[in-house]
């Protein structure tokens, strides 16, 4: 079965981003990059959420996605679905569809969108891991990384590590 | 000048309890409680709002909030002001009152509250460090431990440390 690892950046605050959308408050740094790096060797399929995607594609027309390389799914009941290089927009159920998708041969997966989506992988018990990059901030509004859900999720801390951008990286598998 | 610390337990989707204020999921370890018995000896005053001190006496009748031994600050528009031993009711605005408890004789100072007095405090810039211990857990909903403020705040990775148990405590300055 392939893992599924929600894998994101937040604020000590819990926000994915402002509430225009911006992430210009992420901290790269070379530390960060090679971890990441590394990850990314062990996976081969992205999946997001509308919302993540629209962002994307106003930031550099999706420039960034498509240069991942990687088969990224888009999960929207608005836009049309269908092909577009490595991005496919998917209308059906989400759920359903990653359910399919991790009984597939393949590498990894990870899911880089919160909200909703994340939401109802994290319900379905869809996600095996989570990656979580804190930043050293309170962003004071904005998006919330994580979303109310019907129950509560025990998970083991696989590992934390600090860069010394003062972010704080925290690795934990889910308890089922 | 005396410091005051936000100290505080969260889980990773950034709750402080409970939508039933329940706390049950709090894990208590053997090197949280060395940490937390040093930093105690640097303080000697505790701040806390209505609510959480609503909490504490339906927990053991404040028991536990007496037992600290500690001068313990209430602040309530509500309840009426006073002293019943080392319990003081403040119902004066918050911010000026702490900010003069501030330049007074004394040890460091601890919230132990988040919600509505945090953010008074963290926008008045009264808080000078943070001390959050990240419990490996996703409550699912419940009582938010950073709310919603007018601004940001940028932080400086101070320290952060793993437990055995799975918690993360992340200790943060505040940048002015």
């Amino acid at each position: 079965m392939r893992k599924i690892t929600f894998g994101v950046s937040n604020s000590l605050d819990n926000y994915v981003a402002r509430a225009d959308d911006a992430i210009d408050w992420l901290m790269p740094s070379p530390e960060a990059a090679a971890v990441l790096a590394d990850y990314w060797k062990s996976i081969d399929t992205i999946l997001m959420g509308r919302k993540t995607y629209d962002v994307a594609l106003r930031r550099d027309k999706g420039e960034a996605v498509r240069s991942f390389g990687m088969q990224t799914y888009v999960f929207s009941r608005t836009l049309k679905p269908g092909e577009q290089g490595n991005v496919t927009i998917v209308s059906s159920d989400a759920v359903d569809f990653v359910r399919a998708l991790r009984g597939r041969e393949g590498k990894d997966i990870c899911l880089v969108s919160g909200g909703e989506l994340a939401r109802a992988l994290f319900e379905a018990g869809l996600i095996d891991e989570i990656r979580v990059n804190i930043h050293p901030l309170l962003l004071g509004s904005g998006i919330p990384l994580f979303h109310p859900m019907t129950g509560q999720i025990k998970l083991e801390l696989l590992e934390s590590r600090q860069f010394p951008n003062g972010c704080v990286l925290v690795r934990y598998g889910l308890k089922r």
